[in-house]
Formats: C-alpha cells, sequence, structure tokens
C-alpha cells in the first residue's frame, strides 16, 4: 500500500463539514477503495490524479430536468436525493447515501435528465467524468473486469428491487424498506419515504401504525 | 467475416420449429452477432464452439422458484416470461422477446431464484454459463469492454423502466407499454400484459375502452 497523498482537486460549494473532517472521510474513502484493489505504483499515481471530491450543502441541486450531466457519483458521506416533478408533484425515485453509485443516464443515452438530483443533507461526493474512466480503463484494462462485475450485480440488484415493489403490497413494500434501508428512516422525511414507496403520506402513517401495534416491532425493525 | 459452420450442442424439447427453420435462426443469429464484433479467426473458433442453442415448446418452464439456474439466456426467436407466485396467483414482472438476454439472479447471488420462467411461445435460445462466459473473457480482454458497455446501458434502461412504472399514471404506463412493446401486444394474453403493468384484468380493459375512444388511437398506437 501507497502512502495516501491526496490531489488538490475539492471544490464545491462550502458546507458544514470542517476540513478535517473531509480529509478524514477522503482517506477513508480511499483506502478503503485501494485496500481492495493493490493498485500498482502507476496505477496509484493515476487514479489519484483523476479523482475528484465535491462537497455540497444540504438543499444543493446537483442536476436538474433538462440538464445534461457530464459526471457520475460516488457518495462518500451524506444523501442523495433524485425525484421527479409531475403536474407540479415531487415523486421520488432513489435515495443515495454512502457507497452508493450514480451514474446519470445522461451519460449513457446522451439524452437531457427527466428528473432532479439534490441533497438531502451536507455531502461529500467523488465525481468521475466518462473521459476520466475511459483513461483509466484504456491503461489498465484490470478495471474492465471489475466494473462489468459491479454493472452486472447492480442489474440483479435493480431488479429485485423493481420486482419487490411491483409483487409487494404496500405495507409489504414498507418493510421490505424498513428492513434494507433502516438507515433512511432517520435520515429522510416520512413524506419523501411515502412517495419512494408509491404511497400517500396518510397511506403511509396508517401503515406505520397498524405495524406498531403488531408483531412487526417484535423482529426489531423500527418503524 | 469467416463461413459459419454451427456446431452440434442443439438440445432441448422437440417444438414446432422445423430443422431448417432452426439452422436459418441459428444463422441469422450468429451473423448478426459477429458482424458488429470483426472477430478474429481464434476469437471465431472459441464463441462458436461456446455457443449453445436450445428449443423449447410453448408451455415449458426453464426455472422454478427454488431453483439455482446455472445459465443466461438470449432469445434468438420466441417469448419468454418471468414470474412469481404470490398467495397462488402469478404476477408477471417481465417478458423477453428476440434480442433480450436474461441473467438469472441466481448466477451472479447464487441464491435460488425467487419466481418462474416459462415460453410464452415455441423459442429458440442461445444459453451460456459463467464458466463459458469466463473462458471468453480471459481470452479475449475486449469482451469485457463490450460486456461492460451492455450491462452499464441495462442498468440505464432498468432504471427508467422502474421510474417510468412509478411516476406514471396506470393509463400513462399501458400508454409507455403499448408505444415501447407494441409487439407484445398481439402475442401476449391481455391478463398477462395487466399482471406485468401492476392492473386488474378489468381495469386494463376499461383503460383501453377509454383510450380507443380518445385521440390515443389518432396517435397510431395500437390500444
Amino acid at each position: 500500500m501507497y502512502k495516501i497523498q491526496l490531489n488538490t482537486n475539492l471544490y464545491g460549494t462550502v458546507c458544514s463539514m470542517n476540513l478535517k473532517d473531509v480529509e478524514l472521510l477522503k482517506n477513508q474513502y480511499l483506502n478503503e477503495m485501494f485496500s481492495v484493489m493493490n493498485f500498482s505504483e502507476e496505477e496509484w499515481q493515476v487514479i489519484t490524479d483523476l479523482h475528484v471530491f465535491r462537497q455540497y450543502k444540504k438543499g444543493a441541486i446537483l442536476l436538474k430536468k433538462g440538464q445534461l450531466s457530464k459526471v457520475s457519483y460516488y457518495v462518500v458521506k451524506g444523501c442523495l436525493r433524485s425525484y421527479y416533478l409531475v403536474d407540479g408533484e415531487e415523486k421520488v425515485n432513489a435515495f443515495y447515501t454512502e457507497k452508493d453509485y450514480f451514474t446519470p443516464s445522461c451519460l449513457v443515452t446522451n439524452k437531457p435528465a427527466e428528473h432532479y438530483l439534490d441533497c438531502l443533507e451536507d455531502c461529500l461526493v467523488n465525481v468521475s467524468t466518462a473521459e476520466d474512466e475511459a483513461i483509466i480503463m484504456k491503461k489498465f484494462p484490470r478495471f474492465e473486469k471489475l466494473c462489468r462485475a459491479y454493472s452486472e450485480e447492480l442489474v440483479v440488484k435493480q431488479k429485485a428491487e423493481f420486482d419487490d415493489f411491483k409483487i409487494a403490497s404496500p405495507e409489504q413494500r414498507y418493510i421490505n424498506f424498513a428492513t434494507n434501508r433502516p438507515d433512511l428512516l432517520q435520515r429522510v422525511p416520512q413524506y419523501q419515504i411515502a412517495s419512494y414507496l408509491g404511497l400517500t403520506p396518510q397511506s403511509l402513517s396508517r401503515i406505520r401504525k397498524r405495524l406498531s401495534k403488531n408483531d412487526f416491532s417484535a423482529n426489531k425493525v423500527a418503524v
């Protein structure tokens, strides 16, 4: 393992994370990433040169409908939310938290985004462009294998989530969410969770009340 | 382009496609695939040696809940359907037709399937195991790039479909389906389309009636 020399490509809006915290988080992220990959000295240099971190304040908008994003996001710290605006109503379609990777569809389709992306918390994200990724892949073809495996896993994970959403009752959908993403119950306003689950806030409230009365709580899943 | 020499790994149940049709379809498939990829002689040999085709009759079950699939499927001809059984009711989650590729989640997660996979029509499919794919990737690393790009596109396509399903009204969901997959309107029973769209057959019937009265038909999309 080589000594981590962080590059100085840190930009973005000012947020409440102090510089020490940010440096610590970046170190953690790079260490985690590099410990898995066993980089050579050359690989290390190219990767660190290309790594760009950005800080955003809670409420910052990263992408709007109609825009063409140039970057993918890896969440080092914080929570991003993706949503559509339908007849003035926000319809939440995704939350991205620590260790989640998100490629806006524009990067693949070259069509403007249909959705919005904003920060529900102060965020530290690692951003990469298609050009950065092409440089890495060309220089170090073994990353193709890693990225292919990751994408294939993501295809299966997404499919399972979609299937769950389709076949589960509203109550079961909430139980699945609370079981798989208990952290989000504490981090995200309830009306946004309702939107994500395709429910009205009133329906979600009724479901939570019903569950808190029966043995769902006995299964040690926070409602 | 090298001359196509089909291997003899053709097995599966007997179906109504005659041998001439099958050979024609296999030739078409291999030609299409190879014309894009510009194979070398060595690549050609390895790929054709590994290509296994199977024929299935309409109604054949390829995978059941609880089983571990060993293969991925590429549909050369026909229509596969994936569904869950929930309290005795079939909940359709996918249709796969010509040029669709489907990797059962078991191949990535190593957990038994939660769903079923059957044939809605007589089918000719190309099957591949994880071992076949590993052999190809190891011998010809450039396929990593192709497969990575394909998987990344699939992630974006799946996400868009999931988002559409979440944010669209039942009527809009049906319009999207009829617009994007008009072939399936003719090939799949209406109650299965209803299930796929998360609707009751009665709701779908009402939506179709309503649409046939207004200008949806004027947009030349068959309802």
